[in-house]
């Protein structure tokens, strides 16, 4: 059965990537209210390709008034096997700076068997290829082996704000027993992954007011508060001399890694230099006691991503500032909650605000749990039985330092933990000028998701 | 003879009134160069002021092409008279934010006896009063009783870059034994002062660079330097938990103070809780041991003008910032020097960054040397005798935090110490919105000049 859908994906394999770069035409930027159009026009296109693919019930769904429509695609082939349910999104990130592209973002360009145009990567070829192999299924067998439901939503760039509302008002018709997201990437173009976790996140803004004013640096400065100065005690009272987070209570909920989990940890091919050098940074930082990798996948921490107060322009002002603000964020892993490491940021900034200052936390929206799969998770099982046929050989168990709260959406709500199933390459520029996709990757992509229903079927 | 004066100075009030308006409303604002034409207005005006009120040497002198002249005026009336320096300028600070101000700024506007104006009070008042002065001289006299020779800038409130090299070129002609300064303050309306010192100032920029790009604070932030927070470390190592500064050797040239000059720092009436109140913080904050006012006046200090690195607009960015950058400036008092200071606060920042940071010391322009007047200067001693005379009480001998390159260019170009003899008010808005000088000031600060130049005659 999959060496049909095989041939039939290499027989159309001009057309399939004709039309993937008539999706990848559609500028469908969600964070820009100037695209809304364009991004609605991709929820047209894709709910469409899904028509056009055999997919008998196919809707678009708006979740809220001006919100990019949800695609909802449903094949219900027997009620004697596992429901699929797969998850992609059809929207794209602000392509600037544009100046850096070789060739313009929204004309696709295939230089040395490569893709270019923004959303190749990040993921407009996941979704389509899932697209591509339903639609192999359903000219070489008349329907796919197991359920699928399809949900292509309009806003993971912008942070998925309305996809949990959505899953909550359709618990039923989102029932499944496996969850693939079509959003991912490999490990290298000969290495397959399976993420196991990722990270959750909790932030907040702290802005600090030692007075109504900004003051003479020379008349003041040596008699009051500096909020600029604030800020850098703040900011540097977060972490103890050795990097480790000093936010009492931070570590407590932390469930310890197991010898096993370390020795998986271990395994993961990774050279501290070559890091550095492809991160371009001089040196390494972080939590003693963990190798760079647990630090950015297993331990949680605590970023500053912004700091500000005072005067910023050329030149000198000699200003003693009476604002300042700091951006944070943590990173969480399993055991932390959100919201409870948010209490203890809150409490540690006031144990470390000097006297006389106002130092406020707002609680940034955005929080997320981390998310782990079950390790027996059905839909987990497969991948790796898949990956290991198409591939050869043995996929590596990787984590994720990220947060990605559509995989805790899905897990609260509906029980199914998230399976990454997707062929991006960690180095295809997501988010970045001259983003890429390979392809190859469109017919293997396109078989493997084949090949997943197919092992699927009980 | 000084009785001839003050009378002639209460028949031409409104008159004299009448062409302090008239300066006033010229919106001579050096920092713009849009107003670029408006300063030579005034420079004009001012060089004018003087050749009609009888000085008979004037002229306008630019020191670098495209920059606002010095109107230099001389009266030389005997090689046995000693010969007065007095200097002032006629550029004035921009005038927003305009929505605050109650009457347009360059629309002179008397409420409650007093002029509001931007530069009324600094310093146009203290500019216009001694021209005043020289033609009441004139008219009553035919001359003044000693030499005169007047220096007005137009740069004042950039920085005075030009000033040096104009006195430099000048040695000979602006060769004096008291030079006069009209810029500058009471203590309060029945309280006059002298001011004894300046802090000096050096600054500098510190930009950190921790790696070629921002990355993902989720997939990368536990592993490498975060610029923003090794901004926050630099930014709070400067001090101690106590507040004293922490950068090595920062004090060692610090002349002490006496017993006399505490005594004397203490005989200044000053409430701590008032001064909170009226500077708008909830706190003091500064370098243990001393009072709020030795701290201001008399002890140097290292200031944070600005920190900033990251992300800072609405909402959150998840990023660890490749860069951040700080504004310091240090307040210096008699013994330290301006470019050994820069010379400790770059070792300080190399001992303090950590390992693979770049943190790189651009040194500011505008450094100035502390200045302190010498206390057996005649100018001094003449002050203090016609403040005694005209307020009936002992001037009070204070101190300044803030720095005044101009007092430190003369005292080491001209060898003479800057004696301030000026009417301004603390509270009277300087570089604010509803700036305003005390119309019975423009007698009273006129006589005083008359006053001291007959004190000064042999």
């Amino acid at each position: 059965m999959s060496e049909s859908c095989d041939r039939y994906l290499a027989e159309q394999h001009e057309r399939l990537l004709g039309e993937l770069d008539a999706l990848l035409r559609i500028p469908s930027i969600s964070a820009l209210p100037a695209h809304h159009s364009d991004v609605l026009q991709a929820a047209e296109w894709v709910a469409d390709r899904l028509r056009r693919s055999g997919v008998p019930e196919v809707e678009t769904r708006t979740v809220v008034d001006g919100a990019p429509p949800i695609v909802l695609g449903r094949w219900h082939v027997s009620d004697d096997q596992p429901t699929v349910l797969i998850y992609a999104h059809y929207d794209v990130q602000p392509p600037d700076p544009l100046d850096l592209w070789e060739s313009p973002p929204f004309e696709p360009t295939v230089r040395d068997g490569r893709i270019y145009a923004r959303g190749a990567a990040d993921d407009k070829a996941g979704l389509f290829l899932t697209t591509a192999a339903i639609e192999a299924l359903a000219r070489t067998a008349g329907a796919p082996p197991v359920n699928v439901i399809f949900c292509f939503e309009g806003e993971e760039e912008v942070g998925s704000p309305n996809l949990s509302a959505f899953v909550q008002a359709e618990l039923e018709r989102l029932a499944c027993d496996v969850f693939l997201s079509a959003d991912g990437s490999m490990w290298s173009p000969d290495q397959t992954v399976l993420t196991i976790s990722t990270k959750g996140l909790a932030g907040c803004q702290i802005d600090i007011r030692t007075g109504q004013t900004d003051l003479h640096s020379g008349e003041y400065g040596a008699s009051v508060p500096n909020a600029a100065q604030v800020a850098a005690w703040l900011g540097a009272s977060f972490h103890d001399d050795t990097g480790r987070v000093a936010v009492a209570g931070f570590y407590d909920q932390v469930r310890d890694l197991t010898d096993e989990e370390r020795a998986e940890l271990a395994a993961v091919p990774f050279d501290d230099d070559a890091f550095t050098t492809e991160v371009g940074t001089a040196a390494r930082w972080g939590e003693p006691g963990w190798s760079s990798l647990e630090r950015r996948w297993a331990r949680p921490t605590v970023d500053i991503n912004g700091i500000w107060g005072g005067f910023q322009g050329a030149g000198a002002k000699t200003v003693t500032p009476c604002e300042s603000h700091l951006k944070i964020t943590c990173r969480l892993v399993p055991g932390q909650e959100p919201s409870h490491i948010l209490d203890l940021l809150e409490r540690h900034v006031a144990a470390h605000c000097p006297p006389g200052v106002e130092a406020t936390v707002q609680r940034q929206p955005g929080s997320a749990r981390p998310f782990a799969i079950h390790r027996d998770d059905p839909g987990l099982e497969t991948a790796r039985q898949v990956l290991r046929d198409l591939f050869g050989k043995e996929p590596l168990v990787i984590r994720s330092g990220g947060t990605l709260p559509v995989a805790e959406v899905f897990q609260t709500a509906l029980g199914v933990d998230m399976v990454f199933f997707a062929w991006s390459l960690p180095d295809s520029k997501m988010h970045a000028p001259n983003e890429w996709f390979r392809v190859e990757d469109v017919q293997r992509g396109a078989r493997a998701y084949c090949a997943y229903l197919f092992a699927l079927a009980r």
